[in-house]
């Protein structure tokens, strides 16, 4: 039987206020869309305003100023999208597996692993590596020699940590490689997503602070530095010997060059190309919205010439 | 021995008329510049009308309009790609792989699959998982827990099909995880490729209809839905919670951002950012095509002062 | 006990002259910033300028220019990378790991492997395949029926070679997959990184040629050609039947199109699309720098009407 939680209980694990009866109860989480009266929903964009009106969720989070928008059971939130979080924990920590590691896992014996340490079948973890305690290493993943993660880390599926950075030098007519002779360090509450790719350094450790969060097939080159709860959206990547601040938000498809500085609290908005350093806060960007590709075309083709066309049009306005 | 198939045959089979003797015959397919006397080949792109003149191919598949341009035996095709495709199903679909799972697939115990199943080595497939008929999962592939794919889906090498969302709240100075409750409910004809990734849904599923079609190293985030015989190009990417159209072709290296909505039948050309929903079917893009690297330097100087720059110009002219 | 080099022995291994006594040695590298006096420096971008003067490496190798910035032991090099590369190739190279199979490779019996090969654990080798000597897969790579490498190539972990290519027809309402007839040819000395692909080709090969340098998450489509000496920087990717020459430079997170022709020595900066062929080698671009986005924002609408903008200035000036 799954358990239940009650308005003044979740009130109470959230530190936040309520309306409606203490003893209403929900049993699970689902949007306002497909709630029945044992869910709990939540609004936390307000794109999914027109489902509030008809959803027949049992406790809906909801902030203050939405509240006249709605007459049933609510917790009223600062931040529904972290109560959400709270409750979601709080109902389904215990369904998470339980440590193991899965005999089809291949690990080298030269290895350091923490307490409630869970490893995926097909998860290859090499000499030298160090896990700390409740990290999940989850299927298909890579751990290369000598890489060390700090405790609750969250490795998911495919994830590559440790490859060799991408370090060659020209000579004359071919490439040399130069050996990839540092490790990856990476802090405690880190998550890397699917597939995502990060570098040992050249000499020293590429590293990732505490609390960095990497989407899915992000890449991050040697000897790249991450400050603390700095999180990086899907399919961005870092060039070699970076360094990011605390606090960063990296939007999808981004990409930072090599050998600059972002400070903390900088926000990187999608597809867009950093490749000088950001040495003050605030939100940055070059990402270019689509629009229909007949007016693009043209745009595009203006934008081609644009330094002759501007030139001339500055000139024949002095020529008067 | 292999087969031989007689252009009178092969007519029949793609239901197209011929120019040439009905026996020729043809026992595999080349390029129009490799084939020998034994070889099918095609015209299915004009970039490569040179080659025909001088091809030795014994049957070519041509549309109607450059059958003036080569003498030899011809299938007439309104679709030359098409056929070409169904010929070489008709040729080669002997030699594809038998079902078999691979001794060195990790599969749990209590998961569904359906006959004609093929599961190659380092595949992982975690519990609750649902496979139809006649799949096909590649080496290395990991479909995580609870996980259902229709029938003939292909998964190819290396893909990561169900990994947590990249989903979390931010409390204060510090992420907190949300846990992902939904799945992946993957259609009927599916293609995904190698070491794509297509994350689980937060709350509700991540859904790809019948069909869809996906290259290599896309993303795929949380709680999107990609309606049936969409196709996307390599590295394209698209963020949480949107919902795409039947029939869409995302080029590639493109990104689609979250919480938005695409109409069926809608093309975005490579490269190109979506972050807002598109409604009317049609083309769309943003790419910026490449030049000689000091001609964009300048324009690129030009684009960044761009507002300044047109302000000044449009206030010259209303000086006057 | 660590090997010791001296100045004379490493500046005879590099065939460069130096300053300081012959016999200063040291036992390792280390960037400028923590090297010891057991350590060897060098200075190869003007950006560390700052920490030469008060590094307390035994020795440092810089270029000519940079003597008089610097009073210890130096090698004196046209190319410090390269011969930082050289000299960490002569202290590291006893460290790598010898040939080995590991027993959790999944090798199927029909493959020709040459000796000194490196097999790691979770590597997936399907029928067919051929492995030249001295070459390195890495952990969870996985190499397609058929698939053929050179010698001395490095596969790193999760890559995916000889999947197959993207090939559809489209039948009136729904794709038609296409055959993939033909497989992939690496030569020798290529590097393949971390969860890159590469694809089959659809009826003939997919090629690199020698000593090709392909980073993590970079995307090779059926049927590219890579000539020799190329390197592609990370999340890059060529679509297919594209033809790149040698020794071309492909920066990262850039897109190049399909079915055109790079010639050699094209170098393409960073985020760049190119979907058109380039016959003159030299430098291309696209790229757009991110700014802060309030600025980027205004810009971006002025790029969106950008076409009807100059015209009305074009045209106003010509009114008057």
């Amino acid at each position: 039987m799954a358990a239940s939680f009650s308005l003044a209980q979740l009130a109470e694990h959230c530190s936040v206020k309520y309306r409606g009866a203490a003893d209403s109860c929900i049993e699970k989480i689902a949007t306002l869309k497909s709630a029945d009266a044992d869910a709990l929903s939540f609004l936390a964009n307000p794109a999914y305003l027109k489902d509030l009106a008809n959803t027949r969720a049992g406790i809906v989070i909801l902030s203050a100023e939405y509240l006249d928008e709605y007459q049933g059971a609510v917790l009223i939130s600062a931040n529904p999208q972290l109560d959400y979080a709270r409750i979601a924990n709080l109902i389904y920590k215990a369904d998470q597996p339980q440590a193991f590691i899965h005999p089809h896992a291949s690990i080298d014996p030269d290895t350091t692993i923490g307490s409630g340490v869970s490893i995926a079948a097909g998860v290859v973890i090499e000499a030298g590596v160090s896990i700390g305690n409740d990290c999940q290493i989850d299927a298909n993943a890579t751990l290369c020699h000598g890489v060390s993660l700090g405790e609750r880390v969250i490795v998911h599926s495919g994830a590559v940590i440790g490859a060799d950075g991408f370090g060659l030098a020209f000579d004359q007519d071919h490439w040399v490689k130069i050996p990839q002779l540092g490790s990856v360090v990476i802090g405690d509450d880190c998550e890397i997503g699917a597939n995502t790719t990060i570098d040992r350094g050249a000499i020293e450790d590429t590293v990732l602070e505490n609390d960095v969060r990497l989407d899915n097939l992000v890449q991050v080159a040697h000897n790249v530095k991450i400050g603390a709860h700095t999180a990086m959206a899907g399919c961005s990547g870092v060039a070699g010997s970076t360094t990011i601040g605390k606090y960063c938000m990296i939007a999808g498809a981004s990409g930072v060059g090599g050998h600059i500085e972002i400070s903390d609290h900088v926000t990187i908005t999608a597809m867009s190309m950093v490749n000088k350093s950001i040495l003050e806060p605030g939100y940055y960007g070059s990402g270019v919205e689509a629009q229909p590709h007949s007016e693009w075309r043209k745009n595009l083709a203006r934008l081609r010439h644009l330094d002759k066309t501007i030139k001339k049009l500055l000139q024949r306005k002095r020529d008067k």
